[in-house]
């Protein structure tokens, strides 16, 4: 494993490709492969891409990779194939779109399912981001549906949010929960050429607008964005720039404070998760029988486990 | 707290509603106060109904309420709002809906927001599924968005699952996921006076009839349906009774593998909750600074955790 990282240090592509395998089937010592890798990470410039289905994040995410790589910028993308039992599907052919970056050796691109469990995802790709990072990538691309409070703590992982919208999800605008407002650094209303385009462009200038927010902190601008015509993406990326200057800058107390507050949060998940392992194993051996009472099992480990705090 | 569950347990709906927002808002010993709930449960037939939004769950399940009212049964609800920051807020209009039943002592509704961790959601909904059986109600419907693998894990707590669809949805069923397919005790395509309802019903049969199944396994039933006109909700709780015949009479294998595969994941979800909860306790006096290497630290706890298991 350490000979592994090494090569991914120094640029193996393969060993870069079989370690985020490795994060994504939730195999090995993840907990010791990932304290090396983090060693060499922070240099990367996290965006998040998210908004409901058919809003054009894909093309979107495309065109970034494009211009990025005009300017370049080494790219990786962790892109979260919902696995919604009633949709997905259309994410593969999406995929099929950026394989024209495929001989780019700038690029990264890498589909994460989410048929496991649904902390996992949320740590698997944040442990990809890692990856990318430790890997040398200038830039990491975070492509994911937005439609759930995973796809919330996925985005946390990023440090500029970028949500995209369409006319026609108009009615959307209000029903926007107050969790997307607080995790966007960045609207998009995409297919800017429609009916509505401006009109929407406008409500949502209007609801931030009503949305509380300190002098001190960043304004979310609205872009009007037609990706497929790669049109007002060199704004976006510039818009992402502002933001990026706007972080640096802060340096202040809610930027420091976030941070801490996603570093515990890694440490609960990493924790968690490898305790799930171990009382899985665990509970293998043990014949639960259809009468016994899972809480009182429950405190049987819980009396064992010699956790500080109340016990 | 004794108090309380003893008040339940005779019958009170105040203190009902009270444990039910206890579970929900995840506060005290949830641990020993389900302990002492879980050995008054057994008895309810819970009942899931799941399907795409618009697909008219929440008037089936309406329906499923007044049918089993006339019967004299006893039925208890919980439905969950999906908290998409994308979609939702139509839920609580279907809610009022339901309000006929509000004067009826034989019928409790809760909807629970799931605003929450996902696993919290699920385990919430787990719980409050038990206090209505231990409450005595003959009957629990649990009524949820599928939209995934959240909602896969709720349907785990139904003994019967009814998956409802609508003609409109009918590009829906290419991409169906394997999961629905298998979680699907009964369908139900509603909106059967709407073109295209015979053929989707025709093309689901052709559907289950291509995935493999043993003999011994119960067949799925494809029925149409119109929830707003009360047509074929008798016959689809007899389908459910049939169903629930099945269950009954096979006590099989497979059954009993199951109830204590879910039994498993009941103690390992008690366990790893109540971790989360000490961790977030300590983590909150531990200065974790930017720097920190989250898997060290998380090396450190896992060291100090005395679990049976590798370390």
């Amino acid at each position: 494993m350490d000979d592994l990282v090494a090569k991914m240090l120094s640029g193996d592509r393969l060993a870069l490709s079989r370690l985020i395998s490795q994060v994504e089937a939730r195999s090995g010592d993840l907990v010791a492969l990932m304290a090396a890798v983090q060693k060499r990470c922070g240099k990367a410039v996290k965006i998040g891409v998210t908004g409901p289905p058919g809003a054009g994040k894909s093309t979107l995410t495309d065109k970034l990779i494009a211009h990025l790589r005009k300017k370049g910028k080494t790219v990786g993308v962790v892109a979260i194939d919902p696995s919604s039992p009633f949709s997905g599907g259309a994410v593969l052919g999406d995929r099929i779109r950026m394989q024209e970056h495929a001989g780019d050796e700038g690029v990264f691109i890498r589909s994460l399912g989410s048929r496991g469990s649904l902390g996992g995802i949320s740590r698997a790709t944040r442990e990809v981001t890692k990856l990318f990072d430790a890997f040398g990538m200038d830039y990491v691309l975070v492509e994911t549906v937005g439609v759930g409070q995973t796809e919330l703590d996925i985005m946390e992982i990023a440090d500029t949010t970028v949500v995209i919208l369409t006319p026609e999800s108009g009615d959307a605008i209000q029903t926007l929960k107050a969790g997307i407002l607080e995790i966007a650094d960045v609207f998009v209303v995409n297919k800017a050429d429609r009916d509505g385009a401006p009109l929407m462009q406008a409500e949502l200038k209007a609801m931030l607008e009503l949305s509380p927010r300190a002098a001190s902190q960043w304004t979310q601008p609205v872009l009007l964005v037609q990706a497929n015509k790669d049109q007002g993406v060199h704004e976006l990326l510039n818009a992402i720039e502002d933001h990026q200057a706007f972080l640096r800058q802060d340096a202040g107390k809610e930027t420091a404070e976030r941070k801490r507050r996603i570093a515990r949060e890694e440490v609960k998940e990493i924790v968690l998760e490898e305790l799930g392992t171990r009382l899985n194993a665990v509970l293998s051996h043990r014949a639960l029988t259809e009468e016994e009472n899972p809480y009182q099992v429950a405190q049987e480990f819980l009396k064992v486990l010699k956790m500080p705090g109340k016990n």
